[in-house]
C-alpha cells in the first residue's frame, strides 16, 4: 500500500545513507567529539551565514524542544506557544515534565499574531502584575507550523520584536525546516531565520536522516556545560557520529534543500490532482503537508488503498486528513494515489 | 591512529548496517509501529526462550536507564545500586532528574553483594523504620559491570531472592550483555538472565548497533501506557524502525552473540600481550574491557600512539587505562597495539 | 484602612487561636502523629458522615493540590482543569513542577460543564486514539470556584458521572468550602461532596485557621507510603500539631460551619449595599467572594480608602474587583465601607 | 510520659504565641508582604550585622533546603553534603525530587573536612574531566550537625575558602542554629556565619516557632523572583505573617538567643547525669543533641518512662539513643529524667 502517512515513512535519504555506509569502519570518538560532527557544524553555520552560531544535534523533535526550552528558560518561567504548537498539544507532556508550564496564546491556522502575543506578555508587567503566575520566558513558533502554514518575513520580524522588546527568546521549531525554506510562498530564507530567531532547530528525521536535529544558538547563547544538561536528560547518543554524518550529508551540495524543493514539487502535484477532483481543503498549505477535507465515505474508502493520517473530525459527517510529502515520494506514488481519488 | 578508547567507535556491525539500506526504501509506520520492530522483538523473546515477555526499543543507555527506573519506581521509591554503578556515578544525574535518589550499597569491583543488599533492605523494615527516608523500591545492576566483570548464577540468584524476599524488582543493565554472555568465565546465559531477573536490557549501541537498547520485561510487568511515558520522556524516535531493523539484524543468526564472541577472543589476546611484556591489571576482568595499571610514562607513552580511556589514578605516580575489544577490533589492531607496548 | 482584600488578611479565629494557646505546653510527637491530628480526623470524617475516609493535613492550598494530583496520577497522565481553575492559572506553574500537564476544558463563570468535559475525555477512546497525548487522569474542579460560584448537586453528580465512567477520580479544592457549604444557595452537603467525590480538601487557611488544609480521600484510595511522597515535596511541618489543632477547633461545635455563616451573612449585607448604589456586579456569586465592575474612575477612588483586588480589566475604562468577607468582617467593617462607595 | 524525643515536641515558646495573639485581629496583606515580616527581616538583618542581606521565610526545614538548593544551582549541577548531612540521608528524596543529585564526602561525626572537599572539587578541573558527571555547584553543611556537633571558625572558614577557589556557593543548614551559637563550644557569632557563609537559615521550627525558618542570603544572591519559585514548590503560605510575626518575636529582646541558652544548659545538666551515671557517649556533642549508647535493656527499660529517639544500632546488642532539649525542657524533666537512669 503506497503511503502518504507522513515525512518520515522512508529510511534515510540516498546520499545520507551513503555517506553512513563510507564511514562506517573508521574509529571515532564518542558522544558527538568525532571530526563528522566538526564538518557538519561547520556547514551549518556557513549555510546559516552566521560563523558564530553554536550547533549542537540531539536524535528527535521531542527531546530537542524538551532540551532547548529547559536549559533556556528560568526557574520562575514557561513558555509561550500557539494552542496548536507541538509542545502544547502533541508532546505527551514532555515540557511539563521538565517542570515548566506551556503558555498559550490563540492559534491562527497553526500561527500566533504578534499582535496577540504582546497583548499576552504585556498583562505581566503592568501596575497589577504579580508573582504568582508563570512569567512568559520563551516564544515557541513552529515554522511550518503543525498545520503546513509559514510565516512571512515580516510576521516573524513582528514576533521577534515582540520579543527583543520584553528580552525573551524566540525559539523556531524547525522539525520541517527545508519544506518551508523551499516553499514558492515564502520569503523567509535560512539566513533570515539564523538572523531573526534567538534558537531554532534544522529537522533531520522529517528531511532525510533516519533521525537527527540539529540545534543552531545564534546569539552565542547556548547554555553553559550543554552537554551535561544534554546528558542528564538522556539525549545523548554514544555514537554521536550517527547525527554528525547524516548532517554532514544533509549539508552537502545542498542536500538539505534538494529534499525540501522536490517534496515540495510532490506537494504541489498532489494538491493540484485533489483540487481537480473537487476536493476541497481544510487549510491552504503551502508546504509538504495538505490538508483535506473528506466525507466520512471518501475518507473509508481512501484509507483502504493509502496510508494517511486522521486529523481530525469538522463535523459529524466529515474527516480531515492530512497527506505528506517526503523525500521518497515519487511520480508513481501519485499516479497510484490518483486512482484512489 | 588506532583506538581502543570504547566498544563505540565504529559504526554499525556491517551486517546491520547491510539490514538498514536493504530495508530502507520500505514505507513503514512510525515509532516503532513497524514489522522490523515486531519481529526483532520476536526473535528477543525466542533468544530469551521467554513467550510472555514483553520487549522495547529505547535509542541509548542513560535513556534507558532513566526510563525503565522512573516508570518503574513508585514515587517514594528509590533505586538501589553499587557506589560503582552507572546510574550512580557517571549518568550526569539523569536518574536524579526523573525525581528519585539513588541509594547504595558498596561495590566490589563493580559487584553488588546480596548479603550487603539484604541488609540495606532490611533497614526500612525493622522496629524503627520510619517514612522519612527514600524506600528501596528497585535494585539496579550492571552485567558486565562498569569494571568488566559478571555476576555468576548463584550470585545472581541470590540478589534476585533478596529482592523477591522484599517485593523489589531487579533489574539488570546489559549495555555490554553480550561480552558477559560469552565470556569463558559465565555459567550465564541469556535465558537464565531472562528468568532470574525483573527487567533487563540488551544493549546494542556498544555491541554492534548505530545506537539503540532493547528493554525486555520478564513478568507482564511493563508498565502501563510505556510509549506515552518514553514520548514524555523525549525518549520515542518518530522512525522507530531505525531501532527495528537493526535488532532484528542482531537477533539474526546469532548475530549478537557473535559479536559478543569476536571482542571477548580479541580481549584475550590483547590481555595476553599485556601479561606477556609484564604489564599489571588493576582488575581482572573476563570481558571486552581490559583495565590495565601504568606507570606514568607508561600511559603518556601509549596514549601517543593508540587511543585508551584514562580510568583513574590509583596513586601519584601510576595511572588506571582502560582498553575496550569490539566488533572491529582486528588481529591487525592488536598486532599494531603490540609495538607500542 | 479596613480590608476586603481577601479572606486571609486575618490571623486565626479566637476559638483556633486559644486552643493552640491551650495545648501549647504539651509534649507530643511529630509529623501529624500526635493526638490532636488524630482527634481533628475522626472529627472530619464525623462531619462528612464517612467513618472510613482517610484524612490528611498539609499546610497550603497550592501544595495540597500539587501533592494530591501529582501523587494521584499515573506518569502518562495530567489533570483536567476549567481554564479558569486555580490549578491552571494561579499556581506559579506547580502543577507543571511535579512533572504533570494541566490539560483544559472551557470555565464557564469559573464551572466547568459535564458534557463538555465528557466530549473532551471522549477524544481519548476513539477509534483514532493515541499514545501522543497526555491521557486525562483525573478532573479538578473548585468549589467555590475562583469567581465565587457554586455547583449545583446535579452538576457535581453530572460531573462525577463522567469521571465514574472513564474510571477517572474527581478531585474537588475546597479551599474555600464553608463558604460553599453555607451558602444560600446551594444544595450540596458536605456529606454530598464526601460522597460523589473521590478526593477533596477542606480548606482552612480561607476558613479561620492560620495556616492549613483537610485532604479527605473518600474511597480508601490515599497513595501508599503518602507520608513519605508529602515529605519528599517539602509539605511535612515537624510540629504536625499545629495543624491537628487548628482542625480540631475548628471541627468542634461546628466552628468551621458558624464561620462559613458568618462570612456569608457579610457578602450578603456588602453585595446589598452596592446594588443599592447602583453598582453592577460582574459576576453573580453566592458565596463570600464578590466581584464588581467599576469604572476606573470608581476604582481609582475607592483603593485609596479599602483594600480591595484588582481582578481584571473587562475593557479599557472599567476594572473588575473583588471583595472577600471572612470571620473576621464585622459590621463595623461594612458601615466604614458604606461611606466610600 | 516526659520526653526528651526532639526539640520540637512542645508548641511555640510563650512570647512567640503571645506575639501571635497579640497581632492576630490584624488586616494584613498576605504572602509575607506585611509589616511583621518586614520588621523581623529587618531584625534578623541587624543581628547578622549585614544590612544588605535578603531575608526570605519558608515554613519547614525540607522545604527549605529543597527550594535554596534547587534554586540556586545550575541546571547541570548538584550539591556536595557529607553522607551524613541531613540532604543526604533524611530528607525523603526532596532534593532528587527538585531534579538534583547530592554528591556527598565522607561524614566524620557530622561534618566534613575542607581537605577532602577539596580533593573530591578537584576531580572536576583536572585533564581528565568530563561533562558525564554531576557538577559540584553548592556545598551543603549544617550546623549544629545532625550529629550535634560543631565547626570551629576555621573549619567552616577552610571550607568556605575551598567554595570561593571554584566559585561554588556555601549554603549552611541552621534547623538547630541557636544551639550551635549559644554552645560553650563554639568560637563561631552569627555574625561570622553571615560572613562566611553564601546562604544559611536560621531555624524557627527547632527553637521556639511552631514552623518557619529564616533563609539569609548574604551576598546579593537571592534568586530572581524568588516568590514565585517559592511558590512554584508549594512553599508559599497565604497569611505570610504566621512566620513573620514569629520570627519578630525570636528576634526580639535576643529570645533567639536565649532559647538556645537555656536548651544547651538543660543538655549540659543531662550530660552531667548520664556521665555520673557511667553512661557513654556516642559522640561528643557540645549543643542540645546528646547521644547515649545504650545496652539493649537499658534502652528497653528507659524508653517506658521517657520519650527518646532511636538513633542507631552500633552492634547487636546496644542502641544509640538521641535526646534533646528545647526551649520548654524544665529542671523538673531532668529530674524525673534522672530517676529513670
Amino acid at each position: 500500500m503506497i503511503s502518504f502517512e507522513s515525512d518520515y515513512i522512508a529510511g534515510a535519504h540516498p546520499a545520507v545513507l551513503k555517506r553512513l555506509c563510507d564511514t562506517n569502519l573508521e574509529s571515532l570518538p564518542g558522544y558527538g567529539s568525532d571530526k563528522y560532527c566538526e564538518a557538519a557544524k561547520e556547514k551549518i553555520k556557513k549555510a546559516c551565514n552566521l560563523p558564530d552560531a553554536q550547533v549542537e544535534f540531539i536524535a528527535g523533535g521531542t527531546q530537542t524542544n524538551a532540551v532547548v526550552i529547559s536549559t533556556m528558560l528560568k526557574d520562575y518561567e514557561g513558555v509561550v506557544a500557539a494552542t496548536t504548537g507541538h509542545v502544547s498539544a502533541h508532546e505527551a507532556g514532555a515540557i511539563e515534565y521538565t517542570g515548566h508550564e506551556v503558555l498559550t496564546v490563540p492559534g491562527h491556522e497553526g500561527k500566533m499574531y504578534a499582535s496577540e502575543l504582546k497583548s499576552f506578555i504585556e498583562t505581566f508587567y503592568g501596575d497589577e502584575a504579580h508573582d504568582h503566575m508563570v512569567f512568559p520566558g520563551m516564544v515557541y513558533i513552529s515554522h511550518p507550523t503543525e498545520y503546513g502554514t509559514l510565516y512571512s518575513k515580516k510576521e516573524l520580524s513582528d514576533i521577534a520584536s515582540v520579543c527583543r522588546e520584553y528580552t525573551i527568546p524566540l525559539f523556531l521549531d524547525g522539525a520541517r525546516l527545508a519544506y518551508g525554506l523551499m516553499s514558492k510562498d515564502t520569503d523567509l530564507t535560512l539566513e533570515d531565520i539564523a538572523n531573526i530567531t534567538d534558537v531554532f532547530y534544522i529537522g533531520g528525521t522529517k528531511v532525510g536522516a533516519l533521525c537527527g536535529e540539529a540545534v543552531v544558538f545564534t546569539k552565542g547563547n547556548r547554555p553553559a556545560h550543554f552537554l551535561t544538561s544534554v546528558k542528564k536528560r538522556g539525549a545523548l547518543l554514544a555514537k554521536g557520529r550517527l547525527l554528525g554524518v547524516q548532517f554532514d550529508a544533509l549539508f552537502t551540495d545542498d542536500l538539505y534543500f534538494e529534499i525540501g524543493k522536490h517534496a515540495i514539487e510532490m506537494a504541489e502535484k498532489l494538491k493540484g490532482m485533489f483540487r481537480d477532483k473537487g476536493y476541497e481543503f481544510f487549510i491552504e498549505s503551502p508546504t509538504n503537508q495538505q490538508f483535506v477535507l473528506l466525507t466520512d465515505e471518501q475518507y473509508d474508502r481512501i484509507k483502504k488503498q493509502v496510508a494517511i493520517s486522521f486529523w481530525e473530525k469538522p463535523d459529524s459527517t466529515h474527516t480531515v486528513v492530512r497527506l505528506a510529502t517526503g523525500w521518497s515520494t515519487s511520480d508513481e506514488d501519485l499516479k497510484e494515489l490518483g486512482q484512489y481519488l
